[in-house]
């Protein structure tokens, strides 16, 4: 059957200020020493599964300009972008109908567009499996990474232990994200998966899943699939998505479906969820610094330092956290990172918007 | 007796780095929320006591140009340029002899150039007492600082306990900056008081000392006294400073010559001697906070940013030191502030004097 990758592109990625802004969020940021941005990393390494004809990116219609510079090989025609944000469903119902009508059907490899893979040649394999068991019957098929330790900010899948085969495991719920008792109870019971937000479906078997448990959403996608590919497709696109039911895949579907599968990965995944995660993607010196620009350093340790164009001088600094760009600086206690987006209220309720 | 200040401004200050640089050291800053410079205040505030035609500053020859941008209301003859730095021996003999050419005899005022005093109706009378003092047969008289705390930074001054009249204490001896338990010591036996370095005398005094305990720098000063005044100077101080002896005045002339005042001071001074100082001189906010800029903070307490044309958001830090310019940025812990010598030895020894 037919593989496709639906790129999931619209997110805003608030914790990289002040790096990423409303007008360049993550996925469109170099975070890595190699120069390329994430949404480059992520595409690239499809190469051998995709061609990026079959490739479709769905967007906030904002950042067009910016895809088409960073991925010139990429159809335009395969960016998607949405009218206003409506969260994951319609965002992959969108897409998942647009396949179907031009495909017949076809594998969907739903994927985040800001995330790292350290092993991409088990990542492609394990998403070749995946493809297969999708082919095979598997309803719907999720990518599970085994948790190391307790994390609250991921949404977890139970599997049903003793189900696996060929490394396919039956999964028993999606669980929200926990708090740090229950997270540390998943991962004593051994019988819990991260939920990665990657899913590998046939386009039908998404649709026949978004018509039993969200019909509303379902009815609004039928008259936009039916104008693609058409001239009107641009105008019945902005009428009719923002009518749509803004809601996650996870709650629309994936904690209400039945007959979901999941594979638990080892590709080495990072969601690279905060600036916390440069020291580990990034190498570090012996005293556990991260430093990317002109840096000089006395006596710190455990610190990441993103320079931009000035030279930044660190003395007796330990666990922080500095981001330079021309108009914006962030230092940080590395305890503190989450609470960049109060730095983000702040600044919204005072009406910098040019600083967001 | 005719009444004249001598501020001495050619220091480096490079505690204020990145503000201060080479080519424009502490003095020449504006620490304080009001925007006068050191300097400017320096002046300002001997107003009541002395004449712009009557100060003199000696500097270093590179800083001309700011001197006279920053006091144009000062002679510009009565700026005297060193041609080479060599310590404040013979930049206080050089004044006092150019006094004594000009005025015959006078007071000195001689008075470092970086200082802040809180009480300015106070020092200009603790000035006038010592100029009196001074006129009434004292030989040399400096201004004491009562310690507050075991300080190892400064010289001190041991008074003869008993000795005041008027307030004018004689000087047993000047000792140099001691170790903590010294000073610890001396904070106990309440006979010492800090070294201001401001320094009251006749030029005939400090001429006369000058000849008795430095006879070579005596020797060396009386050509360029001689030509001060006539066309020959520029090249005469050019070619004479340079062979006259570095030497400080303290160690010179202060801790040998006899007969020695000192009148404690009780006007609020601060040598602003690092970035410390500047939540003792300028306004905290509730949280102990000094920021000076477009600063947005989240949860930060104590922390002292002086930012420059960027927004400067911190977030979750304690007791940090944050100085922003347009091509260097320094963030430091308050424990570290001493150390900003060794990012500047960092950048030396790569040869980046564009930033020193």
């Amino acid at each position: 059957m037919k593989r496709t990758a639906v790129i999931m592109a619209g997110g805003k990625g608030e914790r990289f200020w002040p790096k990423s802004r409303v007008t360049c969020p993550k996925q469109f940021l170099s975070l890595t020493s190699d120069g390329e941005t994430m949404i480059q990393k992520t595409v690239k390494r499809l190469e051998p599964l995709v061609s990026q004809e079959d490739i479709y990116i769905v967007t906030n219609a904002a950042y067009l300009d910016l895809l088409h510079e960073q991925l010139p090989g990429l159809p335009k025609e395969n960016i998607i972008a949405e009218p206003a944000p409506r969260n994951t469903a319609p965002c992959v119902g969108l897409a998942a109908s647009i396949i179907e009508k031009k495909y017949g059907d076809a594998i969907m490899f739903v994927l985040p567009s800001d995330h790292l893979i350290h092993a991409e040649e088990m990542y492609i394999d394990t998403l070749r499996k995946a493809a297969r068991a999708a082919e095979e019957g598997c309803n719907l098929v999720t990518l599970g990474i085994t948790p190391t330790y307790p994390e609250t900010g991921y949404g977890y899948i139970k599997f049903i232990k003793g189900s696996g085969r060929d490394g396919v495991y039956g999964v028993e719920r999606f669980v929200e994200k926990p708090d740090l008792a229950t997270a540390k109870s998943y991962l004593k019971d051994r019988g819990y998966l991260w939920n990665s937000g990657m899913f590998i479906w046939k386009a039908s078997s998404i649709l026949y899943n978004i018509r039993a448990y969200m019909p509303v959403l379902y009815n609004g996608l039928q008259p936009i699939a039916e104008s693609y590919g058409t001239p009107a497709f641009a105008e019945v696109l902005d009428e009719k998505f923002r009518g749509l039911p803004s809601e996650s895949i996870d709650f629309g579907i994936m904690e209400k479906a039945e007959s979901i599968y999941t594979i638990p990965g080892n590709f080495g995944w990072d969601d690279v969820g905060s600036w916390l995660a440069l020291e580990r993607i990034n190498t570090t010196d012996v005293e556990g610094n991260m430093f990317d620009g002109d840096i000089v350093s006395i006596a710190s340790r455990n610190c990441t330092v993103c320079g931009g164009k000035r030279t930044v001088a660190i003395l007796g600094l330990e666990d922080m956290v500095i981001v330079d760009t021309p108009d914006a600086l962030l230092v940080c206690d590395k305890n503190s990172t989450q609470d960049i987006k109060k730095v983000l209220a702040k600044l919204r309720e005072e009406g910098r918007e040019e600083l967001l």
